[in-house]
């Protein structure tokens, strides 16, 4: 039913097209790109997400504003390198200015391009470096997605980029995504941009739907560092090219699949290249009181220096995944506790089973990839989310960010 | 009115001795001192707080049960290298066997004495070796507690320990301290014990509310990476033997300032000692909506580790303190927001007030200590944590741990 798109990514759905240049916005003349645009050739619903930190970005209160206020959206300018927060009312007249200005020069109506940033934060827009770029980055603009998902990154390692096919019996349409993580990613969004296109024909309110479920598995249930960013945001583009419509529950199930599958992708990809990162580890918790309950125990463990220092170490210390649930205060049993490592129980009813497994569980640590679930038999609810160690790589990365 | 007593500690006050052995609870050999004990020749009253840990350790919970039936106490038992955390019913079976066994060594009911203890979770105590050790660990006792300062050390480096005298018409009284602390230093206590005593004559309740009030400031507010642990306890011991009465509410006050005083010193040496810690950095909210909020806000900010990487980094990233306020989910005006570094005022309703002030903030942060003063102006609360930076040594002590 869904096929992974070799090769694939925003621009593999019909009708979107990107580019990408370098605008010096760092001001170090690095060279590195650090201004994309994705476009649509004719107008899209769009659904998106944002940060729920209080102190939100210039581009994110613009955003906001464009999404309620409504309109024909062709797409997104993005930037990195500079994250337009803490820049008051002139970074959303800069937000305007820029957004405007492309807008003119592509022949379309003022509001009908956002736009998103990433960066340092508390630093002006270079509007003018920005502006000065903008033919250079319409010129650049053509079928293959790989630069813009490139502009878009910080500290990230490598681009993060996916397109599915889905087949239906109208038919095929296409469902694409790229995002940018890394550091400071966290519940409730993250230091993330995620941007998602697809060619099928959705009613916006669906559209909105689908993105809030897939987002809540997939970006709302990752974590680098705990922290939650001023940018955080997740457009979903959709302009019809395919023909396909997506109104029937059945349809929309399907679609739901395609863009949760999407979203999931992305995420992981996030967490694989956290700032340092050596590890990803699944945390699930099972059989909590409620869905609150589960989530706020596994952020606890998947955001605790302690157990992720643990990680980095390989070292089966089981007593500060205990100490975390405790911290978590949520509704336990201090007495019925089983942790299991991949398919092992290590830990029945709060007690260590057998010393020797050390051994074993050790060895499971050793790998790139696992799963720490944990039963708390209180009740039956559950929720899994995904994390990375803390290693020196993290510090470096984060005690030399600006310098 | 408070004079610090040179070289002072839990064994200044008239009547408290101490000593201290290896009793080899990690099993390595390392000679170690792991096992002290802290006594009065006289019974005292004793007020306690504790960990909010749902996963409270056996010393916790047989400490609240002590507590809570009542009875005639003379002192603690410590040891260091195992918490005594998830152990089930045999921790606290374990817990009153080596309590009532050196009770009866002194001659003392089976209850009267506590314990304390602070390490690895999820050993088994090693009761035999600590129970061989008890003829050696009573033998050790006399008036000077550095020894029992030492023994309670796990990851710290040096130990915290203090005692002041204070006048009153009446004559003298002592209020002696110490204390450990290093890592998982968080709101709710901290992975500490602290234990002080006084030669005061005070009733219990009201030394239960001057110990509530002392480690709210003191030990609530500071924090070395968010973790909050299973073992975390403070008692303090008052015996009475200076004659001097804490009655009227002008001796309260005196008594409480001088508790308040010892809590906060030793609070600042868990901070300045923090596992890895390179710098202390006091973090004041000032005139938000509720002591809440402020209380919030300085925690989240206290505990995000990319703030605590940009204090090992001195890079006055003020973008990430920003970030953290809004993250903290309090009620805030995004505008209003005005942030000092000591007496340099860097950011004015929420925008930098002159870029070049940085190389003056960029020297302040590389000293070893310094404020970091956020004004909301929405409210008139206010509330001050300490904390301590994120560093390469924080990562290798606590991947490390055990291995």
């Amino acid at each position: 039913m869904i096929k992974i798109v070799e090769d694939g990514g925003v621009c593999t759905p019909l009708g979107f097209s990107s580019g990408a240049v370098s605008a010096d916005i760092k001001g170090n003349k690095s060279g590195k790109l650090d201004l994309g645009i994705l476009l649509s050739e004719v107008p899209c619903e769009v659904a998106s997400t944002f940060t729920k930190n209080r102190m939100k970005a210039a581009p994110v209160i613009a955003a906001e504003k464009q999404m309620h206020d409504g309109g024909e959206f062709f797409g997104v300018l993005v930037n990195s390198g500079n994250a337009n927060a803490c820049t008051g009312k002139q970074g959303i007249d800069d937000y305007f200015k820029i957004t405007s200005s492309f807008a003119h020069k592509l022949g379309l109506k003022k509001k009908s391009l956002f736009m998103s940033s990433t960066g340092v934060i508390g630093v002006r827009l270079p509007v003018d470096k920005i502006l000065s770029k903008a033919d250079d980055l319409l010129d650049s603009i053509d079928d293959d997605d790989i630069l813009f998902s490139k502009a878009i990154m910080t500290t990230d390692t490598k681009p993060k980029r996916i397109a599915v096919l889905v087949e239906t019996d109208n038919g095929i349409y296409v469902v694409g995504g790229t995002a940018k993580g890394a550091g400071m990613i966290a519940p409730s969004m993250a230091t993330m941009l995620a941007f998602i296109t697809t060619d099928a024909m959705v009613e916006g309110s669906i559209l909105q739907k689908v993105l809030n479920n897939a987002v809540e598995s997939s970006f709302n249930s990752i974590t680098v560092d705990g922290d939650m960013s001023t940018n955080d945001t997740c457009f979903i583009f959709a302009n019809g090219l395919s023909g396909i419509k997506i109104a029937k529950p059945e349809e929309i199930e399907k679609f739901q699949t395609a863009v949760k599958f999407v979203c999931d992708h992305l995420a992981k990809e996030i967490v694989m290249d956290g700032e340092g990162a050596t590890k990803l580890v699944h945390i699930q918790i099972d059989n909590a009181k409620s869905y609150e309950d589960a989530k706020n125990c596994a952020f606890k463990i998947a955001n605790s220096p302690l157990v992720k220092t643990m990680f980095f170490g390989s070292d089966p210390n089981w007593g500060r995944l205990m100490a975390s649930i405790g911290a978590s205060l949520i509704d336990i049993d201090p007495e019925t506790v089983d942790i299991y490592f991949n398919d092992i129980k290590y830990v029945e009813n709060s007690v260590l089973i057998d010393p020797s497994l050390e051994k074993d569980i050790h060895e499971i640590m050793l790998g790139r990839e696992y799963l720490i679930r944990i039963d708390l038999k209180v009740g039956n609810h559950s929720c899994r989310v995904m994390t990375s160690d803390f290693s020196y790589d993290y510090i470096k990365i984060n005690a030399d960010y600006r310098s």
